[in-house]
């Protein structure tokens, strides 16, 4: 979910105004240009292979109403993997798909994988509606809200369901406990779809997933506190300069053939029309880099090496004497979006959406309301959350206005302690402390069954990949803990269904 | 709700064929004729009178799509009645209307009138959409399923969030517990809000909630040999007799000129056009007399007097020697329409429904969809249970078919004893075992804070009446358990509120 949430930031924590200064339309906010795109599955290892085979359910359009069109069909795409399963006793894992091609989570939710041995789990990756291959109206489903109006996370839960309970009857599985995994929004849904459906799924694994960070529940501040804190964690020169190089940025954009110079000193592949592309640029680099600061080289939102925001600040403070903050902080973001090296120019303002995660917009217009602003503290430009003008943009582009207190509403969130304390059960919230969202999850315990796995170290859904030799030891430990708890879910399970038949 | 399910009661245990032998639409279902409709509120006493004022409330027409169209807005009414509250510390009793006017339901569940002053609460009845004055699209709401489309359990679950959330707030009462109320489909939705909204509702009181009587988790024939085995305990003369009045009645209606005939038996105004509005006006008088066996006169479906099926008993062992089993079931059925004894003709055939409750024939033919079949040890005629056949009864009515399976995915019901054993809290199902409805409740306890109350000697929500001097002691017992179980969530969420704070 990582870049798509991020879309909804980048307009949330900048001053969008009317004039030309205004931020474009959010969903033409993919840094990534048309060749990075190409490198998610090329041009760096992904990992271990994976196995899967791909099906498709004809899912219910409209599960909450029952006017003729709602009972229109689409095919939603799954992805199957039961080379390690044990249909008579072995569980299911389930994973709840998020704002991206289904593919795409498959490879970096490495973790399923590696524990389904010991599981003798049937895997499950569910894409999401109106995401990867799974479109209501095929090439319409994005055209406006009339197609639209049919994608939103409760939708995508009741899919869940009718699909887990179909797919469990025609495997002659209606016994196999579901354990539902998910990370970012994926782990939003993973952790309602426990909530909402616990007649489906026995527990929930939710990694990385904000599920705090609406309404007024985390300080609009948050996210962008905690990039700049990782930044500052690394070296306070690294978080000045950067704090520093939006003021270069603006000054220099505002002077005689001001964007020229900044081409040039972006390496920009064509001239920049706009200062705000390039301020996007480095914005998207720094924040998903934040996001992504794995102890391990790794490919999730771009090829990078270990500890990414490290390296960003080794080049930051490691720069020639003399170099502009502006330099500086280029030469760090091209880290993020030239780490291997294969680039010449860059094609900002121009880039290309690989995942087919722009959807994201609609949610984030519709429900979706996470509000964001940049406090003096952190190395962004200062900007307050104005929701009267993201509700204008939302009208002007859709038709239909935000729903800010809708998702809090259906789901809760507000004293979740106390609320959950005495419902519920069977849920791990993950959360590395590193991973700017982390803010807006879950990271105390609730119950002795609804449980906050926190690392320090960690970042966006680290715990969800592919087990690596060079892991450190608490992320191994955190997974560990993760097995255990999941297990105990199922043995208990098990226990209550033999006291059940008894 | 108890009539309008029955309504699909009788369609799906009796044998509905394409011939002129079909059932008429279940709308027109409503046995009570337009005189009768006026002794609800008028010829017999309703019980202490209460107090509310009424209020509207903009609501949105579809929670769960964002179409231009779902974002259409009705008013929904509510009353309320603060006469006892304290805003400060007094907790909001919300009853979740059903599928009628909700002064009807106000007026039937003065347990909540009785318990606000001990409690200091809040009263507040919300009126179910589509229903009473709670109409999306003003006359032509029941027109179609393009407006119809948009009634169901789970849009009314979601008004209810959205009016409470917003009339907290509006008070300043944000604060404050809430504890929803609802009796037989309100009792559904009572206990399916706290499942799937324990963050708006601390706990529910499920009074006859029969969660359990979709797929195949109640044996399809329990609700007419709940009804039967109340007949039959009262004697065994009695069962015999309806059971026996079925067949004499078809006889009668096979000879020449037997509808005159029959129309003398019956006492109609006019001329019986059909056998089958005979057979349906005795078969809903058995049926709710059995649902509403209170051991006080009460006039909740009818006018009635204390324990009326041993009144109807009564009847027809007393009758006459020579008369015929018809007769009998006639002179006995008799007794739930004409208790008062204001008629002296019976408009059968001719139904009013004074409290707008056909409206439920959409949700039967949608969502609701609940097996019935008559068993050969009932007293009713034999019958299976055809979901091919209703089906397309409802295609035929609707242009949509029914999606059987769909409450079960939505609000779980299987296994239920297993799955909310470790999940979810404070409900209480209460069910009084003269009930027929009861037999598709939750009748055992599930967890220490999921729990049931049975009464072997109560009827369909009875517990919901009005406390009377000649309560029997039992059902003093129950309510007092009740209030007992609802003090202690509302202490415990105030002792949560105060360690939270600190």
């Amino acid at each position: 979910m990582a870049r798509a949430l991020l879309l909804l930031l980048l307009l949330t924590c900048t001053v969008s105004t009317t004039t030309s200064s205004k931020l474009p339309p959010l969903h033409t906010y993919f840094p990534r240009s048309a060749s990075d795109a190409s490198l998610f599955h090329t041009q760096v290892p992904k990992g271990p292979k994976i196995n899967y085979t791909t099906h498709y359910f004809t899912q219910t359009l409209d599960h909450f109403t029952y006017t003729p069109k709602s009972y229109k069909t689409f095919q939603q795409k799954y992805l199957l993997n039961s080379n390690h399963w044990d249909s008579l006793s072995g569980p299911v894992f389930v994973y709840t798909g998020n704002e991206g091609d289904i593919e795409w989570f498959a490879y970096n939710t490495g973790f399923m994988f590696d524990v389904a041995p010991q599981f003798k789990a049937l895997l499950v990756f569910i894409e999401h509606r109106f995401y990867g291959e799974s479109k209501p109206f095929g090439d319409d489903s994005h055209s406006s809200a009339e197609t639209l109006g049919y994608l939103n996370s409760q939708q995508a839960l009741a899919d869940y369901a009718v699909l887990i309970r179909s797919l469990k009857r025609n495997l002659s599985a209606e016994a196999a406990p579901v354990v539902a995994f998910g990370g970012s929004y994926g782990g939003m849904l993973a952790a309602w779809f426990r909530l909402k459906y616990p007649h489906i799924t026995i527990g929930a694994l939710a990694s990385s997933a904000p599920i705090l960070q609406f309404d007024d529940m985390t300080p609009w501040t948050s996210f962008y506190d905690g990039v700049s804190l990782d930044f500052k964690e690394e070296s306070w020169n690294c978080f000045d300069v950067i704090k520093g190089g939006w003021v270069e940025l603006m000054a220099l954009s505002e002077q005689k053939e001001g964007l020229m110079e900044l081409s040039r000193t972006f390496k920009t592949c064509k001239d920049l029309h706009s200062v705000y592309s390039a301020r996007d640029w480095l914005w998207t680099a720094f924040v998903y880099t934040a996001m992504v600061d794995y102890p391990t080289r790794a490919n999730f939102m771009a090829p990078l090496p270990a500890y990414p925001v490290k390296e960003m600040c080794r080049i930051i403070d490691g720069f020639p004497r003399g170099g502009s903050k502006l330099n500086k902080a280029f030469a760090a973001a091209s880290l993020y979006y030239n780490y291997t090296s294969t680039k010449t120019c860059f094609n900002i303002g121009n880039e290309s959406d690989s995942h087919g995660l722009h959807v994201w917009d609609w949610q984030a217009c519709t429900e979706m309301i996470m509000p964001m602003s940049c406090s003096n503290e952190s190395m962004f430009p200062p900007s307050a959350y104005n929701a009267k003008e993201s509700g204008d943009d939302c009208l002007k582009k859709y038709g239909v206005l935000p729903r800010p207190h809708w998702i809090t509403t259906e789901f809760g969130g507000h004293r979740i302690y106390e609320v959950l304390k005495r419902f519920g059960s069977n849920i791990i919230f993950s959360n590395g402390m590193k991973d700017p969202w982390s803010r807006g999850g879950v990271l105390k315990n609730i119950s002795s069954s609804i449980v906050a796995l926190v690392t320090e170290q960690g970042a966006h859904h680290l715990d969800f990949r592919f087990a690596t030799k060079d892991d450190p030891e608490w992320l191994t430990q955190q997974r560990k803990r993760e097995i255990e708890i999941i297990k105990k879910w199922i043995d208990e399970y098990y226990a209550d269904l033999k006291k059940s038949s008894i």
